[in-house]
């Protein structure tokens, strides 16, 4: 879970630099993209990270998460609310009987899905 | 926040649709990026999301929060955790006194940090 | 342009360590990904690099290219033909006509679009 | 190889539609990462993209190549020029004696670049 402590030190973090500024959702969008994509280097080559690499797959999913707080907060907006709201919708499109065990049908109604979001 | 009960929901969600199977660290980096890139695309002509398109940018960010979940349990690893201790790296990292108001300080300190990580 | 010459130095470039054994579609997906992300990071903060950063961008952006052009080899084909053929697809869903200084036009077709791609 | 009557018929289509305005080099750098991103998609569950999908591939690859042909014009740079001057460092950064047939050496080769870059 991401608790209400972890939250609030975060947005006490951004306080004390006077950091809100900056923090408007495109450019929010932005470094979650930029860290999103220092993740994915830890697998680039490799199908599995490396042992030794662990902690900095851990590090930069933090990255991910402390920005995805950040515009959470610049959106006005609760993590578990919209998380929970699209979790709904989510399971409409994929219903555990049409899609499991059955990766061609997920494919499908994810292909189909683009044209409703 | 993100309570324990919502991780509890997106297990359930994966584990009814036998999903674990393809949520290896590699895929769910893929993932991550994937969707991060959708939520930047609220914001790719314009500085910010018109009002229409709020939701979307709520939905996308939703989608980016659901994969970090799910490769948070794929690395076996506590979201508060992995924030809290990243947390403490980065305020080693940009001192609030040296770097409120001072964006060159920071932008310093961001390149000579990618040496350490 | 990019011509067959510095096409011809990427592929020696390659031969000579031995690499397209990773050269791999999937990884080099991943690879795009990774340094446009680097490239954007350029613009994390602000509308528009500082000048000092300009070289930092136009390495970059060389990143991205030069992995595209491994990724061609990759796919087979040939770079001229796929953005010619793309290109004749793109001017028929935007027709210069409809979209010249009309934003919404553009977006109303950009997001149908979606349907079709 | 891409050559001047694909870089001329690029600069055609944005002429004529008036999008000059909109390619500053930030919203192409945001640009390419959400094409580099659906390229990504290609490949998300499955290491390769199944057949039916290869003409996807291609369509994306083309979509971040056009990107960066854009991007290329609003740096005022030449693509030759930029990505040859970069392979030149990535060539004394990964000498082909130290690195061929050596992961481990590209590897720490790879991190202690991100030093100097």
């Amino acid at each position: 879970m991401i608790s209400d402590d972890t939250v609030q030190s975060i947005r006490k973090f951004t306080a004390e630099r006077n950091w809100e500024q900056f923090h408007t959702p495109a450019n929010l969008a932005k470094s979650i993209c930029i860290e999103a994509a220092e993740l994915l280097e830890c697998y680039q080559w490799v199908p599995e990270a490396p042992a030794s690499d662990t902690e900095h797959a851990q590090e930069e999913l933090a990255d991910v998460l402390t920005y995805c707080i950040m515009m959470a907060d610049a959106l006005g907006v609760d993590m578990d609310d919209i998380i929970t709201n699209k979790l709904a919708k989510t399971k409409l499109k994929y219903p555990s009987d049409a899609v499991r065990n059955n990766f061609n049908e997920y494919e499908a109604r994810h292909h189909s899905a683009r044209l409703r979001n």
